[in-house]
């Protein structure tokens, strides 16, 4: 089992660092560590038996899913019951992520340790389980696989919607409902449908404005099958576009291709993001180049490795992230490409290669 | 505006408890305050001009929603930002809410100010807009009898989509894209459609199960309308039900409507969640009862206040609040039925009231 693997790879990792136990309560870690997909949920993981601790709305879910681990349900909040089994079997020092941990929650784990054993009773450990999640395994890769080709599906809904005409969140229904009928648990973040001037604002969710005779639409989406995001940016333009709209496409598509061929085990971060942004820069759009090229994806939409500028993390086989770079002119239009590339020893994998990215002139009114 | 009026309302609250500033980062609190839609934000809010900081992605957007405010985009994380801002105009102490604030974005914050200033510098306050976002304005209540009115819509997709059959995620994929085309901008939550024994799992998500010939299916859904989230739960029976499953629902029902005819302000909520508590025990059922009777809803899906056993927060006119009692038998079946109510000064107005709750027995096979 999976889980199992990644268990022992996080309680591996937490020795190291010279704990005890790890207290894990961000869901999902909890997910990728348990397979519970319930949102209120502690884990206790150390050399005893792990520990999942959740409420009463999850009582049956939680032992069904939840394989290997003794399941409580507690009445009081998850992550304090857990501590109060930790200092009753006095498996501290105990590691807890101070990034997914707030200051009131740990002020109250604290005061369930008699101030005598307080001291370094807590630990803080940054993105022990994050880092986990980065790399993912043969399982994870499957099943993002498996969302990505739907999501590319998507692309064809939408193409056909905006055929049709209508409003953006028209586009987005469409892809959404598709989504669902395919057998997403859901979408992976609100439907990005930005026409027209709206193209011009990178998360511009999809609004009553119906689609114009011509410009840009920015379509950026993803679904969640099987606990997995996709996530993909494809932009189309409606009518006949002036040169410079043209020019802005491929000046984004060549960036996007740099960043994308740049992408293989051994690489920082900070080299994909400039492979993309040198581009851009040659074209002098650089200064319309507002965010960073990429993000790692999995369970969650936006993890790491962050895909930016002077960023020194190396990239390693088995991680998925985005490739996303975007020129946006404010008041007149934008445009973003984005895939999912899975990096290999040799190169990176675009798991998103389903949905065209060549210029796209195909409605013309 | 309304947001004058609430940030107003916001720097006298701080003031009263002794702070010069506020910082303000939760997503919802920001939404509330500026109406910036944004995922990341930092506000400042004092006797000075407020200010928002925020990412190169939402330049245009901020500028647009947040009226009143300065916007400044910086590529540093925006609490940060926020931070060297009241450092450098002298604007502390500065509250901040510790419930929203990670361990580590605290020790940022605090490496922000020098080693001298920084005793004092922050003072944790617990849940300031969050309080004040509990007791609804009247523009907020309208938004709010829209959203609940659309989710009331949906429960009629339900049932047309019930009666042609086919699975859970089927049924709830007919809601989402009909709440979508009727201009939500998501839903508020994962729909749970959970048929037969998976009724019994309170927070069942629509499955790839296909409905069963008989048995209860509980429908719990909501959109997201303007901003504002709808929740309410209904339960149907496919087929004939035996004399214990009616029984079961008409518990719920009865438990539900008490709670219901409880609200009014000056209650507390631990009074209304007992009145549905107290029904369900008399029928031998309250083991079953496995949550609290309701919470708070608004711009989030859960907010205060929560309606649950002995808390002793008082009813206010404003507050939107549900009431969801629900039995849950493992491996057998579950009910669980919910309303939005708006708490008045007498008593209070379902906001769901369209969608009938009588016992359902429409469909024979």
């Amino acid at each position: 089992m999976n889980e199992v693997k990644r268990r022992r790879a996080a309680i591996r990792a937490a020795q190291t660092a010279g704990l005890e136990t790890l207290l894990v309560t961000h869901p999902a870690d909890v997910h990728y560590l348990t397979g519970f997909t319930g949102s209120n949920a502690a884990v206790v993981l150390g050399s005893q038996k792990p520990v999942l601790f959740t409420d009463g709305r999850y009582t049956t879910q939680a032992k069904e899913q939840a394989v290997g681990l003794k399941v409580l349900v507690e009445q009081k909040p998850a992550f304090v019951a857990a501590v109060e089994h930790i200092v009753a079997t006095g498996q501290n020092p105990c590691g807890f992520d101070p990034t997914l941990t707030t200051v009131s929650s740990l002020e109250r784990m604290r005061k369930a340790v008699t101030a005598k054993e307080r001291r370094g009773f807590f630990q803080p450990i940054e993105g022990l389980v994050a880092r986990l999640r980065e790399i993912k395994d043969e399982d994870e890769i499957a099943r993002m696989r498996k969302a990505a080709k739907l999501g590319c599906s998507l692309f064809d809904v939408a193409l056909e919607a905006i055929a049709k005409g209508g409003t953006e969140v028209s586009v987005a229904a469409e892809m959404e409902f598709a989504a669902r009928k395919a057998g997403a648990d859901a979408m992976s973040f609100e439907t990005i449908v930005a026409s027209g001037p709206r193209s011009a604002l990178p998360h511009g969710k999809a609004s009553k404005a119906k689609l114009p005779k011509r410009g840009f639409v920015t379509l950026d989406f993803g679904v969640v099958l099987d606990g997995y995001c996709s996530d993909m940016t494809r932009t189309v333009f409606l009518g006949k576009a002036k040169q410079r709209e043209r020019d802005v496409y491929h000046s984004v598509l060549e960036a996007q291709q740099a960043a994308v061929a740049m992408v293989r085990a051994g690489v920082t971060c900070g080299e994909v993001d400039e492979a993309a942004r040198s581009v851009l820069r040659n074209a002098g759009l650089d200064g319309y180049f507002s965010h960073s090229t990429g993000h790692g994806v999995g369970l969650e939409i936006h993890e790491g490795p962050r895909v930016a500028s002077k960023q020194e993390q190396v990239l390693e086989p088995g991680m998925v992230i985005t490739i996303e770079p975007g020129v946006y002119i404010a008041g007149e239009f934008g445009v973003r490409i984005e895939d999912m590339v899975l990096v290999t020893k040799t190169g990176g994998e675009v798991l998103t290669s389903a949905s065209p990215k060549s210029w796209m002139d195909w409605i013309e009114f």
